[in-house]
């Protein structure tokens, strides 16, 4: 197979560009660098608006609800729009509440931050754990009285949680254990998450503890990206023509991937966590975008044509 | 491949008995079941000690040293010697010690229990982290001045650790991030550990994050059965005769393949974690223990002959 074209004119650009009508953009690593906002990607993102092409940012952080993000658009002076942002979050609440028609009377078991609570309460999902204080403490001997039959839970959703601990762990793990009717899923699996030029353990590696001890009995579902239900929580919500789409990220396993498996065309960017030899060789992964280009940024030079 | 035999009678018991010096015990679900002693099994370990058998102790159990060990097996009124003990915590501080040469000059950080850490003090070698309440607190935001870098860090040992946190997985994986001379060593991965009658996530469970996030990077050294690093260490203590030796277990995964693995012969015992229908099908295991008994508590008729 020939390697996916490197786009670097502004013929091509604009060819591909006009070929689209909704741009399904990943956040970190191609609109911004944590704090700092791509060079020329304000430009383009104006474009995009100008030429009336559909705006959605598709994310796999679990941390934040969609009114967290429009803040963080708006700190960086990004023009963006709540019901143009769909995180993982978000996904895992509709997925609960639209797909699996979660029961009203049944809780789901958090592990995760503010921001997952907060799309669950959009969408009326009853929920505990997550940051409640009484579960994010250490318990410092084996007493397995913290850990009783709860037949309201309904299910178990992991997120990124930065007070993950034993007990909450060992909640969960009882609470799929006991009942193979206690759903089980994640926000996204990713394995760390990239700040700062350097990463931590994410998402995936935090509930990486349950998927391990449940081996071989009780499989995850995985709401975030490169996942389908993503995507079918998108289309569901945007209507979009998935031919007439382009989807935009710096990670293969998951922006590039996620394009991929709903035939969706990709475009993968560098300055993220891809390098070049990922795609152009020796070695090159079996995930290969349809395009490729340094940054989003440069399809700015289309402004000034 | 026939299935392996179900010894149900004494001539059968006495026959592998009279064939084994050395005696390999994994305990939970052996000798005891949690804070009940097997039937027979007292009488058993005593026709050893009359019969002159050499008994080792093995167990994965990374919370414990000998010394504790010792304490439980006096609790428990079974006669026992801390030279006979080898659990996963002490297996590990000796791999350190003579097998990798831990320099003097550097510390290990541990995420584990107070019984590692001893077993780490009685070969000398200097750690941080474990029971250290500094580090088993929890960190309310994603604050990366938590995991600042330490060269004085030379490894990572992960075994049971009640008080796992965000806090110590950040630590420990920027530490392995940032310096690939920075050893890797997990005590064992066991998914779970029984109690009374149940499971809860393992050591392996607990590691997983670090695995996981650091998966296409950094492979873990693993300590545990089924490890032949376990079996190394024991020989090199114990020195004794493979083929003289039986490796007694209730657990396909770490006892048996870990006899498997030394060319030992194994004897499955009922009533742990494991069911007859794993070795006699309709789909048995592949891995096949030489022989199969009720339980060990069996051979005590051998004690009325």
């Amino acid at each position: 197979m020939a390697p996916p074209p490197f786009l670097t004119s502004p013929e091509q650009y604009k060819e591909l560009f006009d070929s689209v009508d909704t741009f399904l953009l990943d956040c970190d690593g191609v609109i911004y660098h944590g704090p700092v906002v791509v060079e020329g990607v304000k430009t383009v993102l104006q474009l995009m608006r100008d030429a009336g092409k559909k705006i959605i940012f598709v994310t796999n952080n679990a941390t934040k609800s969609r009114k967290m993000y429009k803040t963080t658009f708006d700190k960086l002076g990004i023009e963006a729009y709540e019901e143009e942002i769909f995180g993982s979050a978000y996904a895992s609440a509709v997925y609960m509440s639209r797909i699996l028609n979660f029961p009203k009377d049944k809780r789901v078991y958090v592990l995760g931050e503010k921001g997952l609570e907060d799309e669950l309460d959009a969408v009326g999902i009853q929920r505990c754990g997550g940051t409640d204080p009484e579960d994010r403490v250490f318990i410092p001997s084996m007493d397995f009285s913290h850990f009783p039959a709860d037949p309201t839970i309904g299910a178990v959703l992991c997120g990124f949680d930065s007070g993950i601990n034993y007990k909450k762990l060992g909640k969960a793990y009882s609470y799929l254990r006991d009942d193979p009717n206690v759903h089980f899923l994640l926000t996204n699996q990713d394995r760390v998450f990239p700040t700062s030029g350097t990463t931590y353990p994410g998402s995936g590696s935090l509930s990486a503890p349950l998927v391990f001890a449940l081996q071989g009995k009780r499989e995850p579902t995985v709401i975030g990206k490169p996942n389908k239900h993503m995507m079918d929580a998108i289309i569901a919500e945007h209507h979009f023509d998935p031919k007439r789409a382009l989807m935009v990220g710096d990670n293969l396993l998951t922006d590039i991937a996620f394009g991929l498996g709903s035939d969706v065309r990709t475009l993968l960017v560098m300055g993220g966590v891809t390098h070049k030899d990922q795609v152009y060789g020796p070695e090159p992964s079996d995930i290969r975008p349809t395009f490729v280009v340094e940054s989003l940024g440069d399809f700015a030079v289309l402004a000034k044509n």
